[in-house]
């Protein structure tokens, strides 16, 4: 399911790069019976099922380092921010646990792992994909992932506030036009409309990011 | 990238079982250069590369329907949460735009799209992440899509708090034990428990969710 991912994008241009190394293990190897299961009921009765602990124990004898961050992906955890990417850039050493559709028995959060992560105030059937999010979050701000280019650019977030309109060419299109401002050559003006324009798209649609 | 996780997953599921069709598609097919370029310098000045709006009005253009929503994928777009998704299975045809780590025109915001989402205030190098986030968000909610032991899940958010705690077998391992209560057999018991333990965690963790 990760291979797309992992294999394309920035995360392998990362990894050729030496500067990331990802890998997306199955839980199922280190489940105890010979069905291999790692989920069953829960206690207490009701639907879904639960992820067991045994195989995440076993999983994390064997992945933890003295420098490993273990971290569950749940919608129980921390909303995931850019200042949360920021942090585990500076970590070597990271194994995200990924639940499949269901619960993942309450005794991991309490007794196995440093954090708890959630992407966003949604559910999604598997946290592979929560944890695809975080990884590629988080391997566009080590060093030298991403080209001159790009690395510099003043993302959302980065700054506190929404990015400004971007435009390229052509200058208009449908009788759509670029503003003149950026027409004008004056560099300080750009700025200033810029600096305006995300202020007033953030106090607009995002004002809780004013604080 | 997608195909993974587009030919895995409950995605996969969905789309054998009929219930959803799921098609990622490279904008470079409507590019109108010979080199088929989607992106060019930023008018202003300034790093990184903006998407041209030609190809996404081309591309548009062959792919929406009467009943098409196009959404673009971007961190200034309105916070996607599970009320969103679930406004989202109500869409026949939805077409989402994927920025590459860049800026979009934004003459396409302005002009060529019904909605704009951001998936969490952190910055990916690829909207593709982004839509497959919603994507998965949005079909397991198809009615079928789950299985019937699934389906039933009171899972975070849809309730408005997040969920309370699961366990199941062992009912003590390395020390750790169930909850007493759990194992009562005493329903009501249970069900008051888990709606106490939920609600402790939604104000503990995110008393924003509570309003």
């Amino acid at each position: 399911m990760c291979r797309g991912l992992l294999e394309g994008s920035i995360l392998k241009r990362a990894q050729d790069k030496g500067l990331a190394e990802l890998e997306a293990v199955d839980l199922r190897q280190w489940a105890v019976d010979k069905h291999r299961t790692t989920d069953d009921t829960p206690y207490g009765g009701g639907p879904g099922m639960v992820m067991k602990i045994e195989p995440i124990y076993r999983a994390l004898q064997e992945l933890r380092t003295p420098d490993t961050k273990v971290v569950l992906m749940t919608p129980q955890g921390r909303p995931f921010q850019q200042r949360i990417a920021e942090e585990y850039r500076e970590v070597s050493h990271i194994v995200m646990i990924c639940g499949h559709y269901e619960g993942v028995d309450q005794r991991v959060a309490d007794h196995l792992v440093d954090d708890e992560i959630s992407i966003g105030d949604y559910v999604l059937t598997n946290g592979a994909l929560a944890a695809l999010v975080v990884t590629d979050a988080i391997v566009r701000l080590i060093p030298g992932v991403l080209g001159d280019a790009d690395s510099a650019v003043q993302d959302s977030f980065s700054t506190g506030v929404l990015d400004h309109p971007h435009f390229t060419r052509p200058e208009v299109f449908n009788g759509w036009s670029v503003p003149d401002v950026l027409m004008s050559g004056n560099h300080a003006a750009i700025e200033k409309w810029r600096r305006q324009r995300a202020l007033d798209l953030t106090r607009e649609r995002r004002p809780d990011l004013l604080g």
